[in-house]
C-alpha cells in the first residue's frame, strides 16, 4: 500500500514535469488539469492552433522531460491567499486555473459534483481563504500536492502513450482540450513489463481472435451477450465440455439433464424471486397465447432447483450420501447490455454446474476431495497460478453457527491440505453459506474468476430436502454449489486470451491441414483424411485451388499445430512431409507414426 | 376398405349377439346403444341392481355369444312405421330406446349435437315416418344396420374384456348405464395377435417403464411436457446423442452451437410469426425488467434461424456448397397440456438438427446420401421396417415449378436407389418444399414418427442467403432440414418401448452390475470397477448390505445385461462369475477376457 501511494505522487510529479516540458517548448501553453491515474498520469493543456501537439511530438515531450530530472529540479510548495493566486494566474495567463480559482471562492471545491451539490442546496459551501501553489522550475501550478521533493526522486520508468481530445471539465460545451497520456512505474524494467503486456492483451482480444480464427460472433439479430458458435467455436466447445464431462462421471459424479425453463413458481419456493429477480429473463405468461393457461413460465437462471427435484424424487438413505448431480446447464442471465463482453460477460452461458449433498461429517472430505480435483483440471488446462479467497459469514446468515463454523474450517482445511495460498475475505460470503472462489491467472498475470465451491445451509431448508440416518431419522443434507470452469464461454475466452489463440494440440479445433501441392495431390489427401478421421483426429484438407504458399500461410493465421504437405514425392514414397506451428519444416514422415506422436502429445494435454 | 367395412359389420352384428345372449342369461335387461368400435364393439346396459355383471361374469356371456353363433340364427331387418315402433318397444319394456324413438319423432336424430343445432335452430328437423328394426333371435334392436346375414357368418376372433360404467347418452345427470366391451378380428389367430400385443404394449408403456428403470420423471413444479432426466436416463440420452453427433461429424457434417433464445423480430424475418405462431411460447418482454430495453426475446421452437445467420456470416462460394450445420438444438414447443404423453409429446425436445445448403445440381446426390445414411443410423438403433411417405406440391406454394419437380424426382429416386417402397402423399407437402416423412415400426409393428427429410425454397429466400456461382454471379442456395432420430426425447421413447427396457448392451444406462457376495469381497468389487471404468463400461458397484438373491433380482428388473458376482472363489481366482440377462449364469471368466467380450458387442451394437 505505501508503495502504491509513492508511485501515485510519483506519477502526479511526473505530469508537472511534463507540464514544465511543454512551458518550455511551446511558449503558450494553458493548462487544464493533470492528474495521477491507476498506471501513469495526464495533463490536459490548450495550444495555440498553429502549434498544436501531434503523436510525433511525444519523444521530444519525454525527451526534455527526462533533461529535466536530471537537472535535480525541486517541488516548492507555498500557501498564500485565494486573492495572491488569482493575481498571480493573472499574470501567467492561465485562464483554467483562473476558473478553477473562482469556483474555489465561490464553493470552497473545483469538483463538479460537489458544486452541483451546493447549487442544488444539498450541501453548503465551504469557505476557502489560502490554496496552496507547487513550483518546479519555471512551472507554477494549484495545487494540493503531494509531490516529490526533487525531480531526481523520479525513477526513469515512463512513457508517454496517448493523445486524446477532452472536454474541459467534461462538458461538451465547454473548449476541447488536448489530453497527454503517459504511463509510469519504479522501474524501466516495470515499465517494459507492461507495455509488453498491453500489446499482448490487445493481440490476444478474444473478440478479435474469435473473428479471425472463425470460432464465434455475437449477431444483432439474435441479441447481446448470446453466442452463436461457428463449426471451429463449437469444437473447441465441445472438446472443453467432453473432457470436463469425462472427467466427472470418472470421479463420483452423476449425469443428470434438466429443461431450460419451469414454473415461475419453482423460482419462488427456491426464493431467487426475492433476491435473484433483477438477474433473471423476464417471465413468459402462457395466458398470452391461451387464456386457459394460469402459469408463467421462467427461463433458468441457475440448475439447482431441477437437480434438488431429482434429490427429492426418491427418499434418499445415509448410505446414498454423497450424491453427486452435474450438468452442462446452459443458463441464461439478465445483464445490462453495456457490462456485457465478448464471451467473459454474456447472458447465456453453460456452466459446468454440479451439486452435492452430504452429511456434515462427509463435508470435510468432500471439500478436500473437490479442491484437489479441481486443480488438476486446471493444470490440464495450463493454469498453475491462482488467487484464490475464502469468503466468511456476514452479518446476515441463515443456518446454524456450528455449521458455518464447521463449514469454513472445512474449506480452509482443504486449501491448506491442497498446500495453495488463499486470502480471507472475511464477512464477504452470501448469506446462505461460506464459499472459496478461485482465480486463474492467465500467461500474462491477470486474474480471471473461474471455480467456484460454495457450501449452502439454505436451499436444503427451503426445499426441505432430507435424508434417513442410521437410527431410521430425518436429517437435513449439506449441499455444495460448484463449477470448476465456472461458465464455460467465459472459460473458452479466457482460454483464447491465454493462448493468444495458439491453443495446445488437444484443444485445437483444426489439430492437421492437409494441403496437397497440386490437383493430382487431392486424392493422396483424402487417403490421409481418411486415417486421421478414424483416428479422431481434426482435420481439414485444402485443395489445390489456391497456391500452396497462401495455404500455409493461411494455416499460419490460423494457428494450426501441425500441416501435412503432399506431393509427387510424398505419393510415391507413401510419407507425408510435416510442418508444425511455430517451428516450421519437421520433414518428412510416415503417416502412422505421425499420428501416434500426436495421439501421445493430445494424452498429455502440454503442447 | 372392403374388408375393413366388412369387419365394422361383423363388430356391430357381434353387439347384438350379445345382447341376445345378455336376454337370455339375465331377464331383465334395458338396452342403451350398441355400435362397432375402431377394434370390437360394445354395448351398454342396465341390469336390475341384484344381478348387475362383473368381470367374472364375461367368459359366462361370451360362452353364450359362441352358442348363438352355431346355431346358425338369421338377421332379420323390417321397415316399420314410428308409432308402431313405439307400440313395439313399449311392449319390451325398453325405456331407452322409447327415448330414442322419442328424439327422432321430434328431432327427426338421435345424434345429441344435431338435436342441440335445432335446439339451437342452427338446423332443421327433419320428419321421419319410418325407422327400420333388427332381430336376431328373441332379441329386437332399433337399428340402422348393416348386420351380417345369419349369425353363422361371424367369426370366433372375438373376445370380451371389458367392463366399465358409462353415463346413458355421456351425460352426468343420466342413469349410469353398464358398458360391456368386446374386441373382435376376423380370425382367432388376428386376435391373439392383438390382445398380445396390447399386452406387451402395456408392458412396455415408457411412462411406466421410465419409472421403474429409474430413466425421467415429469414434475408439476417445472411444468408439463418438461423431462427431468434422471443419472439413468441421462445417460441413456447421452450415449444416442454422442452416437449420432460422432456418425453425423464423421460424415461431413460440421457442428454450431446456438442460444436458446433471440429477438422476437427474427421470427418475424423467418415467417414463423405468421405460420407457426400457435406453436411458439409466449414472448419474453425486456421492458417488464428494464424499461430502457425495448426488444422481446424468444424461446426458439427451431434452429434454422440461427444456422441461417451463421452461414451468412461469411460470403459463400459455390466451391464451399455443401455446407451442412448440425447441432443437438433443444427447442420449445407450445402444445396444449391435454395433448402431451409421456416422452412422445412433450413441450421441450432436442432436436438432432441439420441444415445443408447445396445447389440444385447437387441435390440429388445430397438426398441419396442423406437417405442411405439415414437408413444405416436407423439399422444401428435395431429399426429395420419403416414406413415412408413422399409429400408433394401443395395448391400453395413458394418456389418455382422446375425447381419442386426437380427436388420431388431428387426425393423419390433416392428412395428407389435405397430399395425402400414408399407411399405418395399427394399434394401433402407443406408450402415451401416437398419432403421424406420416415415411420419407424417398433418390435411390435407399432409406427413412430422420426425422420424428416424436408426441402425448403423459402428461407433462403426470406434471409436473402447466396452463394458466388462458377462464373462470379450471385446464386440462392437450395436448403435441406433433417432429422434423423427428430425429437430425441421421442425417439429414447421409442427405444424403450420397443426393446421393453431391456436395451442392447451399447445403449444400457448400466451395463454391469457388479455384486460382491459379502462385506469382505467389496474391496475385490473396486478393483473391478476401477478396470470397467478404464475401459468405460458403465457399471454399478452394488454393496452387500442388501443379500445376494435381492441383487440379483434387482438387477433383473432394472434389465441390467450383465451382472458379476464375486466371492472367495472368484477372489482367490482372480476371476468372476457373470450372469448375463435372460440367460442366467455364464460361469467363471477372467475380467480382461470378459470386457474384451463387452467392447466387441458394444462396437457391432448387436444385443
Amino acid at each position: 500500500m505505501k508503495n502504491e501511494k509513492h508511485l501515485s505522487v510519483v506519477r502526479h510529479s511526473l505530469s508537472h514535469i511534463m507540464a514544465l516540458a511543454l512551458q518550455r517548448l511551446y511558449s503558450e501553453v494553458k493548462f487544464g488539469v493533470g492528474p495521477a491515474t491507476d498506471d501513469g498520469f495526464y495533463y490536459d493543456v490548450e495550444i495555440s492552433q498553429s502549434k498544436s501537439i501531434n503523436q510525433d511530438n511525444l519523444p521530444r515531450i519525454e525527451k526534455e522531460m527526462k533533461k529535466i530530472i536530471k537537472e535535480h529540479l525541486p517541488f516548492k510548495k507555498k500557501n498564500i491567499s485565494l486573492t495572491e493566486a488569482v493575481k498571480l494566474f493573472k499574470k501567467l495567463d492561465q485562464p483554467y486555473k483562473l476558473e478553477l480559482l473562482r469556483d474555489l471562492k465561490k464553493y470552497g471545491t473545483t469538483d463538479p459534483q460537489e458544486i452541483l451539490d451546493i447549487k442544488n442546496k444539498k450541501k453548503k459551501a465551504k469557505a476557502v481563504k489560502t490554496v496552496s501553489i507547487y513550483q518546479v522550475g519555471d512551472f507554477i501550478d494549484l495545487c494540493r500536492g503531494p509531490h516529490v521533493k526533487n525531480t531526481k526522486d523520479i525513477p526513469l520508468g515512463f512513457k508517454l502513450v496517448k493523445l486524446a481530445g477532452a472536454y474541459w471539465r467534461g462538458k461538451e460545451n465547454n473548449p476541447m482540450l488536448q489530453r497527454i497520456k503517459g504511463v509510469a512505474f519504479e522501474s524501466e524494467k516495470k515499465l517494459k513489463d507492461f507495455l509488453y503486456k498491453q500489446e499482448e492483451a490487445a493481440k490476444r482480444d478474444h473478440r478479435v481472435l474469435g473473428k479471425k480464427l472463425q470460432l464465434f460472433t455475437i449477431s444483432d439479430d439474435i441479441g447481446p451477450g448470446l453466442i452463436l458458435w461457428f463449426p471451429r467455436g463449437a469444437i473447441l466447445k465441445k472438446t472443453v465440455e467432453d473432457y470436463i464431462l469425462r472427467e466427472y462421471l470418472h470421479n463420483g459424479y452423476q449425469l443428470v439433464n434438466t429443461p431450460h425453463i419451469a414454473k415461475l413458481n419453482l423460482w419462488r419456493i427456491s426464493g431467487h424471486l426475492g433476491f435473484y429477480r433483477e438477474n433473471m429473463f423476464p417471465a413468459m405468461h402462457l395466458k398470452e397465447i391461451n387464456k386457459e393457461e394460469k402459469d408463467d413460465y421462467q427461463l433458468k437462471p441457475m440448475n439447482c432447483p431441477f437437480h434438488i427435484l431429482i434429490y427429492k424424487d426418491q427418499i434418499r438413505s445415509y448410505n446414498d450420501l454423497p450424491i453427486r448431480y452435474t450438468e452442462l446447464g446452459t443458463v441464461y442471465r439478465y445483464e445490462k447490455s453495456g457490462t456485457l463482453h465478448g464471451l467473459t460477460r454474456v447472458r447465456g452461458f453453460t456452466q459446468d454446474d454440479a451439486h452435492i449433498w452430504c452429511t456434515i461429517e462427509q463435508l470435510d472430505k468432500e471439500l478436500k476431495d473437490l479442491l484437489h480435483f479441481a486443480l488438476r483440471i486446471l493444470r490440464d488446462f495450463g493454469f498453475r497460478d491462482y488467487d484464490i479467497y475464502v469468503s466468511t459469514r456476514p452479518e446476515k446468515y441463515v443456518g446454524s453457527l456450528t455449521n458455518w463454523r464447521k463449514a469454513t474450517r472445512a474449506l480452509k482445511e482443504a486449501l491448506k491440505e491442497a498446500k495453495v495460498d488463499y486470502k480471507i475475505d472475511k464477512g464477504g460470503g452470501v448469506f446462505y453459506g461460506p464459499k472459496i472462489d478461485i482465480k486463474i491467472k492467465d500467461s500474462l498475470g491477470r486474474p480471471w474468476q473461474c471455480t467456484t465451491i460454495q457450501v449452502d445451509f439454505n436451499l436444503p431448508e427451503r426445499f426441505d430436502m432430507s435424508y434417513i440416518d442410521s437410527k431410521g431419522k430425518k436429517q437435513r443434507p449439506v449441499m455444495i454449489h460448484r463449477a470448476l470452469l465456472g461458465s464455460v464461454e467465459r472459460f473458452l475466452g479466457v482460454l483464447i486470451e491465454n493462448y493468444a489463440g495458439a491453443f495446445p494440440l488437444w484443444l485445437s479445433p483444426v489439430q492437421v491441414a492437409i494441403l496437397p501441392i497440386k490437383e493430382q495431390h487431392e486424392k493422396y489427401g483424402e487417403k490421409i483424411a481418411q486415417e486421421l478421421s478414424k483416428n479422431n483426429i481434426r482435420f481439414e484438407l485444402w485443395p489445390a485451388k489456391e497456391t500452396l504458399s497462401k495455404r500455409i500461410r493461411l494455416a499460419e493465421i490460423q494457428k494450426i499445430p501441425y500441416v501435412i504437405i503432399i506431393g509427387d514425392k510424398e505419393k510415391k514414397g507413401k510419407t507425408i512431409a510435416v510442418r508444425e506451428r511455430g517451428k516450421g519444416d519437421k520433414g518428412s514422415q510416415r503417416l502412422d507414426s505421425f499420428i501416434k506422436q500426436l495421439q501421445q502429445i493430445i494424452q498429455k494435454k502440454k503442447k
